[in-house]
Order: C-alpha cells, then structure tokens, then sequence
C-alpha cells in the first residue's frame, strides 16, 4: 500500500482535524449553527485571536466551515459547517464517545 | 470550555492518531488479526523499522496494540489490537469514509 496520505483517507481526515483548537471550533459551530468570530473565541476558553482565525481558515480551505461576510457597517461575518462539515459530525461524536473510554482505561491502568 | 486535550476526547483521540503511520498500522493488525513486526513492515510501503518500532510503542502505550513475545530462539513477537483498539476500528472506517469524500469534494472544487 503506497503511502500518501491522500492514499489513506482516515489519515487525511486526521491531518486536518489535528492540533487544540480544530474539533473545539467545529463543535460549537455545529452546535450554534451560525456563529460570530467574536462568540466563538468567548467560548473557547484560551484561544487566541490569531489562532482562531488560523484554525478557520484552514477549515475554510478543507471546505468544514464556510464564511459569510455581510457588506454592513461595521462588516458582519458569520460561520457555519458545509454539508462536508456537517456530515462529520456525528463521527467525530463517536471518536469522542472512543476517546473518553480510552482515557478513562488509559486512567484506571496507570493508577493500577 | 477549559481547554486541556484531554477534557475533548475527540481531540486526544485525533492527537494520539496523528501522523502518516498509525491509521495504516491499525489498519494492518486490525485485517490479520495477529501479525509480527517484520511482515508488517513489509505491508506499509515505505516505513522504516524506527518508525515502524516507534509507532508501536506509542500505540501500545496508548492502549491501541498489544504485544506479545514468545521466549522462543529466536524469539518471536506478535501484534494485535486491544479490545480499546478493536473498539476504535469501526470509527476509523466511517472517518475513512468523510474523508474520502473530502478529498473528492476538495479535489472537485479546486477543479471547476
């Protein structure tokens, strides 16, 4: 099996939902729908603005969020999941569920 | 939302996958159920034997693959998945399955 990462697609998937701030920015926008710049770093506790708005454009360019910009005074601009977006959701959901068990047995093991 | 990998499973879950080997390795061992390190490193094109060794540390250390050694001469070592990482296996195929459609959406788009 040659391996570029586009060869494996579950290791692409996990390239570009790596790092802190990736699956935290992904889960609030899925759960408002339609979110602020400003809302999302209130709600990401420790983020910066720099890497908020990083992390966003990444996920823009991997086509998981999509930036509406409103030509008003002051500019409004608005982010919500793709449909590519919204389709991994609920995968992720059960990654979470996998890694929660995996913590916890990670835990229970150590300390045994 | 305190910030700390660890309080998103689905985070941690992503940082402990990460990289070009760890999707392929639990692809192998998940397939052949029972598989010694040299026919996997035969398997994934390309890695080297401290990648390959380093890789099945972490994800012995994680509680993913276990290992088992024979004392035999010569001896003689098998890999397999843990329950945790049988769990996991499932999850990484629906990933697999968002991410080859991301991979066909992007390819698409930056096309047209």
């Amino acid at each position: 099996m040659k391996n570029d990462i586009k060869d494996c697609p579950a290791s692409y998937a996990i390239s570009i939902l790596d790092g802190k701030w990736k699956i935290p920015i992904i889960w609030f926008v899925a759960r408002e729908k339609v979110i602020r710049f400003n809302d999302l770093r209130r709600k990401i506790d420790g983020i910066s603005n720099i890497m908020l708005s990083k992390s966003l454009q990444e996920l823009e360019k991997d086509h998981i969020v999509m930036r509406k910009q409103y030509n008003e005074i002051p500019p409004r601009v608005e982010y919500s999941l793709t449909e590519t977006g919204n389709e991994l959701y609920p995968v992720l959901e059960l990654l979470g569920a996998w890694g929660k068990q995996a913590i916890n047995k990670k835990i229970h093991t150590e300390i045994s």
